[in-house]
């Protein structure tokens, strides 16, 4: 049975705590923007298609709230609302893009109230279902690429918690072993917030697919001693040239990739293309609280007074990525040509 | 203070409890061969000088249970109880270079009974003094590699708890510091035993060095983005060319440190090389338990049933490392020739 990561129901925005993970199932159940909020902050929910998806529900609870409080427009209140959730983390594009398509819906203008309301949970709806479409696609194009028996090197969690689907990198995965293929998994624990050890783990582990994890600083070794077919990553955000923002660690991975002649790959819906950007330096990289790195799940394991340094993102460059696989395919660079070709522009 | 890593009186191996801190500071007597054995394997005292320096005095706790058995001689037992304690930790090569040094006066045949334990004391003494001197001669040759205001990024923990004395790479820190420069540390934490979170920190909060922590995944980020003027470890083992074995998580920084134009240094003293292996490839690696990699401080993060990769050790080729620092200098490559130049051979 595939987690309920998102769901939407009667004013409320129900989240499977992720930062409770694997110790405990609970699910959050958020009903007004700030608590959405908070939530995309702390991890509860996180991913970068994920997100997107809670935020466009988020939109809906704003028009919720609107409607119950009667006074006046609903309509009012959700601009605000909407650059709220767009300032929640400001890494992953597909934040901004899906708030971008509410948005598009209150300016082509249904009237207030219960017709816009309903516009606005559809479209919701809609980008949660394409999520899950663009995910079984992205697996389709990626499981072509893993021969039966592959041994995978993925970071960080890319799975059914990380997007309205089955995940991007771990959809390859996933699919791969619908198939039939034997696929085996060593995952990052991707400190400081170990989703490669709470969540991936987790994720593999009820599928019933062999997963190992390491310390990510035991990645070059494994790399050096150890046939790896290929490492899959996700993305937050991917720059015009092809240039990746993702979770803090794969920059090494990729580095590491190359020396060893192992294929890189990048694994990403369209929502993730941030053609705007000319390359990866003009990407905000956030900079979170240094005591994730004093902690492991609440845990202290430093001393008190000592300094940290805790970026959530790092940029891989395009030249170090063998090939960026979305929903229509395996991309190659260079890549502005090849997203021209397939995306226009 | 300095810490009191390891010390030696009536009959007591007396060494302070390395998986406690920074938590607690505690330490733990050993009275038994099999009890510092088994202190060295959880990594009570951890550190191939201070690995060495144990164990030399483990062969007097050897000689001590010997005379107070009184059934006939204390030698018999004796190259047993080295041949145990060698087989400790297979990859630090100090432990039975320590160890040779103590098996050599058996051989040269101090009668039993006091005068044997005498000279075993005396040379444990000894060892452990000498590791304070190559500690400050390290310190000093690689302090004239630092300016003022200079940023270092150090994996692991390479001072008082790791040594005899103020440590290898960390000694190079503290002389630097102690000359009036303005040291800053960025210490990877490394996962995933946490040396750098709990020890590293911990020793530099406590000599009021400015010390800022980071996920190991963070390093190529840091480097690729901010100014650091060199990457200093510690050495396990090193081999003739100039390999060198050090704590998992050391071959990634070398491998990043070169991309990014930042020195990599290695600072160990002579009795970390091992000139009777041609290159790294001859190393024993040691694979430690996968729960390791399950747990931080023993708290359980990823679910149960799944796999763990756990290598303790990687090896760093010797065509990334800058300059390996000895008591007796900065070497550079070639190696071979270099080491033959100042230790015959």
């Amino acid at each position: 049975m595939e987690p309920q990561t998102i769901a939407y129901e009667k004013g409320i925005v129900r989240l499977l705590d992720q930062t409770r993970l694997p110790l405990e199932e609970k699910y959050l159940d958020c009903r007004s923007v700030d608590e959405l909020i908070d939530a995309i902050r702390r991890l509860v929910v996180r991913g970068a298609p994920a997100i997107g998806v809670a935020a466009a529900y988020g939109v809906v609870l704003a028009v919720d709230r609107g409607i119950a409080a009667a006074a006046g427009s609903p309509r009012k209140d959700l601009p605000a609302a909407i650059e709220s959730l767009r300032a929640a983390r400001p890494t992953a594009v597909n934040l901004g893009w899906a708030l971008d398509r509410m948005a598009r819906l209150l300016d082509q203008g249904e009237a207030d109230g219960s017709a816009l309301r309903a516009a606005l949970l559809a479209e919701a709806e809609a980008i949660h279902e394409e999520d899950r479409d663009l995910c079984r696609r992205m697996g389709e194009h990626g499981a072509k690429l893993l021969p039966d028996r592959a041994t995978v090197l993925i970071p960080c969690n890319t799975g059914f918690l990380a997007t309205g689907g089955m995940g991007t990198a771990l959809a390859v995965v996933y699919t791969a072993h619908a198939q039939g293929k034997q696929i085996r998994v060593f995952a990052d624990e991707t400190r400081p917030l170990l989703q490669g050890a709470r969540l991936t783990a987790w994720e593999l582990e009820r599928a019933g697919i062999e997963v190992h994890l390491l310390a990510d600083g035991a990645a070059g070794w494994l790399l050096a001693t150890q046939k790896i077919d290929a490492v899959f990553i996700g993305g937050d955000r991917i720059a015009g040239n092809g240039d990746v923002a993702n979770k803090i660690g794969s920059y090494p991975l990729a580095v590491l990739a190359r020396r060893h002649g192992v294929p890189f790959y990048v694994v990403a819906p369209y929502s993730t293309l941030d053609r705007s950007l000319e390359d990866g330096s003009q990407i905000a990289i956030e900079l979170r609280d240094p005591s994730e790195v004093h902690h492991a799940l609440g845990q202290r394991l430093a001393p008190e007074g000592v300094g940290g340094y805790n970026p959530a993102f790092d940029v891989t460059p395009a030249e170090l990525v063998s090939g960026i696989i979305t929903e229509q395919g395996v991309f190659r660079a260079p890549y502005r040509r090849a997203f021209a070709a397939a995306y226009g522009g």
